[in-house]
């Protein structure tokens, strides 16, 4: 499917000839020397794609600026913490202030990416060469909860919902064994060890559940005895996500930034600062026009502090979101382009974070240190701090939904929100019926789909709409003869993650520079967004 | 099997009736006051249980002194750092000096327990209490290896293992459904999300296994090809512990002390030393006879830095290692207690420790961040660091073996142990060839069944043998009408772990303060001891 030249001269250009396992740290090594030192490039946007783009190509000698129309950098990359003021788009369009984060100094939640996997190398090299330390981001534990309230209302461990299943499954293989299989005896030995099942073949329970009781000396520790079958296949626990840590994307070891995952951006922002100088970033500088010069070159109309300004450059570089980008004004972009930037929505998505004066998830009879519970409530998930453990106070990660579950939320004032999210967090834990241990004033939540200039969580690419198919294609081929690009997750195979962002970014530097072609002969294969960003359920 | 009265009486002497999910974090609240205060108590042995034991019953107001063999506490708590020096056994039974441990300073390795699991809460707890630094252990990542020499050399990612054995697991029960199954479609379902079936329930790979290449803007992530089903089976590699992180005692989360194992000693010994004096702990104290007086109380006889001393205290707990207690002196024991004492063997184990001056692991092709990688070679399995990440050097383990393989790499001399260990260490990274890389010299290992004063990793207990039936049982309860306990994790249920040690600590406090019966009336069950140790393969 992929076209083999623009593969082949990307992966010469970014990584050498040394083999698929062999690909270095982030793909951006060997590039050519810079063919247009001292051009001028407009980078719009700067989010991770657009620091990306500005910190590379300041470094080979291209004269970068980048425009940005927030107050702050890092774009969804952002992590909430006492005095952060929030915003979003009301009805009619306009700007408000939803609320100000008002966690105890020093608590932090990430409002938007909050993991890095192990093989996202991209990101791991920047903070590796920026000296962002990481911890361990934990997924799972064994003692998350999954809560259903189908049929009846249920409250089931992790551990006990991940091992009675396997052992009930490997139990009914175990069962069907006959002599014609031709390593049926290793085979049984094997289904003995992946289900924990008795000599006999037969699932009685198994301590991967847990302790029928506690341990006393007297005692050999027991199975609790194992959730039915019949009882699990019909709770359906697996459509609340429970398998999304086996996928590949949140496999252990899942890293965090020590501190909040805006230390990607503040590293960024100093290293761009302290060697290309400060001018390089223009905050508050709103795009409202782009224009493909007949005479080369692109210009840029934007209002800087409400002020108009125009700059041109040789290259624009735009990590808009596509629904943002749809809103400003353009000029002699292709028709092809112009369908391409309308095809693909972006997803609704919210996420909402407490504060807790007590870490009472980490106590009896939770003991929780990390990892996610997975509830068909509206709030789908929550999750518990990789970090500080056995501290005083903390944050959660009190619901972090998607499409309709987000839409519907997305639609409450933050204390409606609140609200809705308290009563999802109480079925997991009733501590949330304590405002002394949870107190709304201090909650806070975000709706990224009524974010001014984000729009959304990501592009919803979805590979089986072929209309799709012609649009990402079309965003990986510049405009105006190689003047005007579309970087960010949003033209990635990683719609939503910042190796995503950074991916296109050097994609995009790689066309640049004359290393990738600028033109995409053959099909290309459209992201699943929603599988990239939530498990393949 | 338990006998009532006396779980009762333990549960509620130590917990209260808060029932099994509500059981605080030690066990130790809610004992009743010392009714003999001021009474004279000697500890034998300053491992986890003695530390426990000595802090405990010297804040209810016991007169306690430790009388430990060594120079240092902490017994199988060991963490080796630079300077260390380790002594065993030479064939003759004398104590030599193996080697020094030459780590970089900063660097350590845990050469006994080496993590602690989430529901441990004992060892939380009192890490919680004496501000031990806790950060997780990773037990296992999808980027460790599995090395099997079989048949022929295979070496494969714990991602690929784990996935496509999953995957053709759920596809041959899929391929067996019938509209007779009552739940099918949900059964079906499940299959689906459980093995990463298509959507016919076939499985043909999946990204859960990793990409088949990297990923570039023109692909949408695709499945590495699946490893063969009957490969897997036929490889056995289920035998190499590949499944004992599934185990309750090794599922997420883990912890492990920031700075090592030993931290949790160190904060014992300077709590009882400030609290209670420096006198309470007497190194080189080897207790050489004991004798249970016809007139009340205990001697004690001890060389101390080679001086012959002796002691009589109204209690003796002795957490000495059985094959250690059985060559002292002892008289007036009765015959059950002398024939328990002799019953259960110690288990060989080795450990091998490297210091690497790369973390080769972290960086292309491997990307492991902590996990085990399983080998079916002698050293059985090696650590990859849990902390430090993306920092210069690093230490892991090389060797954790059992029993004929411990035995074996035991008896060679500690360079013939290196050499065997580094050949097991290049079947999974070629890095071990090069000595600068990973310097012999600063190599260590550690046979604990050659060990002074420990003979063992842990009492190897046997439940399907009647007289460990016998012998456990014996050992719960004191000699000399309560004057006598034996304590360690080799009377508990979890052998080989500090909890173990703890829980039976509190065990025997429980008696001498007279919450819990001297006599132990039913049958008691025996702890499977290589079960709870190297998992249930």
């Amino acid at each position: 499917m992929t076209p083999p030249d623009a593969t082949t001269a990307l992966r010469e250009a970014m990584i050498g000839n040394a083999g698929p396992e062999a690909t270095g740290w982030t793909g951006v090594f060997g590039l050519p020397p810079a063919p247009r030192k001292g051009a001028k490039v407009l980078i719009l946007g700067a989010g991770i794609a657009g620091l990306t783009t500005a910190y590379e190509l300041s470094k080979r000698g291209y004269d970068c600026t980048v425009l940005e129309a927030q107050d702050r950098v890092g774009g969804r990359n952002r992590t909430a913490r006492n005095g952060d003021v929030l915003t979003e788009l009301d009805e009619t369009g306009d700007v408000y202030e939803t609320h100000r984060c008002d966690f105890d100094r020093g608590l932090y939640l990430n409002l938007g990416p909050g993991r890095i996997p192990y093989h996202h190398r991209r990101v791991l090299k920047y903070c590796r060469d920026f000296e962002v330390a990481l911890e361990p981001y934990v997924m799972e534990t064994t003692a998350n909860l999954v809560s259903l309230s189908n049929g009846r209302s249920l409250r089931w461990r992790n551990r006990r919902v991940a091992n009675d299943t396997r052992g009930h499954l490997a139990a009914r293989i175990a069962g069907t064994l006959t002599e014609q299989d031709a390593f049926s005896g290793k085979l049984f030995d094997l289904l003995r060890a992946f289900g924990a099942l008795d000599e006999d073949g037969v699932y009685r329970g198994s301590t991967r559940s847990g302790y029928s009781e506690d341990l006393d000396v007297h005692d050999f520790p027991r199975p609790a005895p194992p959730l039915g079958f019949e009882e699990l296949v019909e709770s359906e626990f697996w459509k609340q996500h429970f398998y999304q840590p086996a996928d590949y994307l949140w496999q252990a070891s899942m890293f965090q930034p020590v501190g909040g995952m805006d230390r990607i951006v503040d590293a960024f922002r100093k290293r761009i600062e302290t060697e290309f100088g400060d001018e390089v970033l223009e905050l508050e500088a709103e795009v409202v026009g782009i224009e493909i010069l007949e005479e080369g070159g692109v210009a840029v109309e934007y209002r800087r502090e409400g002020v108009p300004n125009r700059a041109i450059a040789d290259y624009v570089v735009s990590s808009i979101p596509l629904p943002v980008l749809r809103k400003i004004v353009r000029s002699n972009f292709s028709a092809e382009f112009e369908n391409a930037i309308k095809v693909v929505p972006y997803a609704s998505t919210c996420k909402v974070g407490w504060q807790a004066n007590e870490r009472f998830w980490e106590d009896e009879p939770d003991k929780i240190y990390g990892g996610i519970s997975w509830t068909d409530h509206n709030i789908t998930q929550m999750w518990y701090p990789s970090n500080d453990y056995f501290s005083g106070k903390g944050t959660l990660t009190g619901a972090y939904n998607f499409d309709e579950d987000a839409v519907k939320l997305g639609a409450l004032h933050p204390d409606g929100r609140l609200g809705e999210a308290r009563a999802g967090a109480i079925r997991l834990h009733r501590q949330f019926e304590r405002e002394d241990v949870v107190p709304t004033d201090k909650g806070v939540s975000i709706a990224w789909h009524r974010v001014p200039y984000q729009l959304g969580g990501w592009a919803a690419w979805d590979p089986r709409k072929p209309d799709h198919r012609v649009a990402y294609k079309q965003l990986l081929q510049p405009e105006g003869q190689g003047r005007f690009f579309v970087t960010g997750d949003q033209a990635s195979p990683l719609p939503g993650w910042q190796e995503g962002a950074m991916m296109s970014a050097h994609y995009v530097m790689g066309q640049i520079l004359g290393a990738i072609p600028l033109t995409v002969t053959e099909d290309v294969r459209v992201p699943d967004s929603a599988a990239l960003t939530q498990g393949t359920t």
